[in-house]
């Protein structure tokens, strides 16, 4: 896969690229990243990339010629153009699933005050990480990036990933290591014994009672299987 | 303010701390950020901070005994604690501007396949950035950083703050600059007319009309005005 970013803020992504699991994905060629400036697509000398807005108001947009130019050319007739935006719907995993199937991924991330409107026509969909303000899309295509990439990653085993939150529906189950005993909180005796069958139960159970507890509205949506509701009744008892 | 981040990945906040924004708020002394290795914490020469879990499963878990060393050791009484977890509702721009009143935030970035259950005893909150899986805490504690941050600034006026999206419940209204026509498409003829009442009365509209295109629900929390009950009218009727 091949992930273009369009940035007024090339810098940022040092950092990100150079650590870790993203570093290791990257050495592994499972993907392709690259940032771009947009100010060299800029039309002027003093590579001017925003202007005040019609109609007034504060700040400044970008301009729509300008991002068009650096979208045309990183982008071919395969590539899924990405905005980041508060106007969609907050991103989920299956979006993220969805993205890792693509060839080429190209994302603009937006400043300032936003985008000239025009640019909606040169885009295949938009995207948020949320229903909060941050100061420009670059931390947004990290999230993007991230997510997507460790997907792509044979070094995340499947194990693991159906192991995590969200990919059964449940938040996962609460996890100890060692010391057995630490400020008076002891690790559960159910994990200690072995006894396999007990432990998955115990565990499935948690799942429920955790999810149950900081979002409750992951239950609504899904299908309990028999033993889900047995348990879910005994955590209700023993409320 | 003070906010400190604990993270196994130091090096992937620098980019994110000398680019722009950000940058000019803490040179600022609006805000100061240290971002701490827990790594420094650990109990033993090789630096150890995780091990397997009780009870099987895959992946390592991070060890309670290191990070709340880490905790304890970079906070006061005053100190918010938070963990980035997917535990806990997405995060909304009301957390985002009650946690900018903090004096002091310390935000704990999980990594691996967690964290020892038992660290929750010692944290106020769990921050969840949306319902996706990340590698790990650091762009969640980046986001709250930039988000935080964002609203301490003066830098951004308050005329900024006042338009912008979710500010006032509504997505923003689409945005133009020059060229006054692009690729075929025109700058609305009202916005360039100078009638401010006509421009706020046509920006109003738009709001509406984008927010029921993509994101209807912030709709249904809201209470109209009049004003803003016969602009849907209206937009229903041109549908």
């Amino acid at each position: 896969m091949k992930i273009t970013v369009l940035t007024l803020f090339k810098d940022m992504y040092e950092g990100f690229l150079n650590t870790s699991i993203i570093h290791r994905i990257l050495e592994k060629k499972l993907a392709e990243i690259e940032i771009i400036d947009i100010r060299d697509y800029s039309f002027d000398k003093h590579r001017h990339v925003d202007d005040t807005p019609y109609g007034g108001g504060a700040g400044m947009l970008m301009k729509v010629d300008v991002v068009h130019r650096a979208i045309k050319e990183n982008s071919s007739v395969k590539t899924h153009v990405i905005l980041t935006s508060p106007k969609a719907n907050p991103l989920k995993q299956e979006d993220l699933i969805r993205l890792s199937k693509e060839e080429e991924i190209l994302i603009i991330c937006g400043h300032y005050e936003g985008i000239d409107y025009r640019i909606e026509k040169y885009i295949d969909e938009k995207v948020s990480i949320g229903d909060y303000i941050l100061t420009g899309g670059e931390l947004p295509s990290m999230v993007l990036i991230d997510g997507i990439l460790r997907l792509l990653d044979e070094g995340i085993s499947s194990d693991s990933l159906k192991e995590e939150s969200f990919n059964n529906g449940l938040l996962e189950y609460p996890q100890y290591t060692r010391p057995v005993e630490y400020d008076g909180e002891k690790v559960p005796d159910v994990l200690q014994n072995g006894n396999h069958a007990e432990i998955r139960k115990y565990n499935l159970k948690m799942a429920l009672k955790e999810t149950m507890r900081y979002r409750p509205d992951l239950l609504e949506n899904r299908e309990l299987s028999k033993e889900e509701k047995n348990l879910l009744e005994e955590i209700g008892n023993e409320l």
